[in-house]
């Protein structure tokens, strides 16, 4: 049988050891665990920014594995932890929206709150649950433990209102959702919102006040300094500056409308 | 048996290529075993850092890891580089005081300096005995090689002197000790200083020229610029702004001092 | 047998999100791979500074590892992406130079172009190929497959020219290799040009319109604020500064001169 995966999301910046405490306390319960970092670079307390990592990167790992997520701003108030079982791989964060990108297309099978302390760190500090409560409860899980155990049912998740891309007459109203470490602005605008019948080199994207002719392929058609509107590799519409930087250009961040007209 | 657990604690910066090297090292004298990054954003140099984020993560590990630190201001001089045994984990850092926070507790039960050119590399260089000296001895340590074979015995460590919080008549007299990756101040104070018969809500912080009323138990009760006192995951006395970085706004670093009266 | 190792070398920038969608890739299909991030910070679609990496770090890894390299401005474009193989290691990336500095000495024993669709993700996206192409090939590189079965073999590797160091009478005249994470200089001059009758203190380094008088052999001997030449950890003629950081005070980059005079 193959190792259990953990992963760990968090916004504790790249390099904090508060990471590596989670996973000392993890090693220490279950020494087979093999952990993976998705990323620790979520701006501080971005609970949006979470989901959207979340929702791009944890179903790219093997059914079975283990998600953990902290971006955790309710920590030591009375919001729940939470186990969601979705699609074969167990998610365990605050319950504070960071699930709730996953769940759009698809609804968690099971939810528990994580009330169980037989499960916890036997001491608890009012300011780490990601030590002291996720981290043993995803080694325990990785032991064989069946999330039900963890705690009580729940019926539903909190959940963040995510924009969507409006379809109107010749015009597509989007927002911004996210800037990637390149810099590269990608919206909520969907590929197959994109009216078929018209070539692509015809369509128009504003964005933060400038415009762009066309939507490309590859950034292999950017000179530098030239904006331009692409497909990026979730097949959501992007804008990037040739060798810049494009939400610093273009002074935008998320919720700052994008519009595609022909 | 489970696979031996190999840790990395380095000034490099996040993503250098000297910590790649270091495995690579560890890697082929043993594919077997687990690397975990502590962390390499120490800041250049600071051995008291290192030293802090040492006492604060290792002793999270499972016994029978092995610790490498490298803060090395002084490699290629004669400056001495040791294995220190200590409740059941391996410590092989230069002797330089980072690990003069993990002994104030608890002496380490054996320290050899690496003397025994036998598990180092064949070629060493002046200036990265992190990946000549440190990784090959680890990963012989983790083979098994019993570690009264590194070297010479060695009697005392090199230490550092860490300031004390001082318990006066209604007064703690405390200093800075680092500042963690939110911006938040982490005091030398620990909850068991505090005035047992005091309310906390009645105790004064005083930082950097600015106080903080009440001492509470979570960041959740913080509005945004608020400057509050808490007790970190480590239940020490903590100062942090809401969504603000507390450590720029007071102008302090380590060695300040941080005062609670009532 | 040992579990095979693949490492990941990117300029996605650390803590992206990208870099886990390619572990999750190889983990869904070989999840017995162990996983090595070399280094992440690369400069955005700098091939040479990709290139030095690799050539410093991939060698010190195992026999069988398997590396991949995403710097890749021509994604989507007509370059082809690679499997070399090297001193019994594979290196995979998009054919733009990347290899050409560990080439250097040696040649590589194979190269194919990754044309064979069968072990690449069903779906290719036009903007990551690092993630639909380079990650699932190298998981069933993991599993055993053949390189020869990736696609169809290749002559030559695309080249970068390589500035070397140029001996002459009583001086030597190279430049700027590139700058490491604290700020050190690396210049593409090695101890082995160093002439060998004269002694280590009369030789003179020049750069930036500063000079520094004599070649040392540690940091150990640098007061802070001086400029000091020395021999890096591969023997390579290095700029530093005590406490400080020798590139942003010599304003130097990669190609401006660095000579050494007696």
């Amino acid at each position: 049988m193959s190792r259990p995966i953990i992963t760990l999301t968090t916004d504790f910046g790249p390099g904090s050891p508060y990471v590596a405490q989670m996973k000392g306390v993890i090693l220490t319960l279950n020494p087979e665990a093999v952990l993976v970092d998705i990323t620790h670079a979520i701006a501080p307390q971005d609970i949006r920014q979470g989901g959207l990592v979340w929702e791009q990167v944890a179903p790219r790992f093997p059914g079975g594995t283990i998600h953990i997520a902290v971006v955790d701003p309710g920590v030591g108030t009375a919001r729940r932890l939470v186990c969601a079982e979705l699609a074969g791989r167990c998610y365990l964060a605050p319950d504070n929206g960071l699930l709730s990108r996953l769940t759009r297309s698809q609804p968690a099978s099971r939810i528990v709150a994580l009330t169980n302390r037989e499960y916890w760190l036997p001491q608890v500090s009012h300011t780490f649950h990601g030590r002291d409560i996720l981290a043993p409860v995803a080694a325990h899980l990785s032991l064989g433990i069946p999330p039900r155990r963890l705690g009580e049912p729940v019926e539903h998740l909190t959940t963040l209102d995510w924009p969507e891309a409006v379809v109107e007459t010749r015009r597509i109203a989007g927002v911004v959702l996210y800037v990637d470490s390149f810099g590269n602005v990608i919206s909520n605008i969907p590929a197959a919102c994109l009216p078929p019948g018209v070539p692509r080199d015809q369509l128009l994207v504003r964005c933060g006040g400038r415009e762009a002719r066309g939507v490309h392929m590859t950034y292999g058609e950017l000179p530098a300094g030239a904006l331009i509107a692409l497909l990026d590799s979730q097949d959501r519409l992007e804008l990037a500056i040739g060798s810049g930087h494009a939400a610093a250009a273009l002074r935008v961040q998320f919720g700052d409308p994008v519009a595609v007209t022909w």
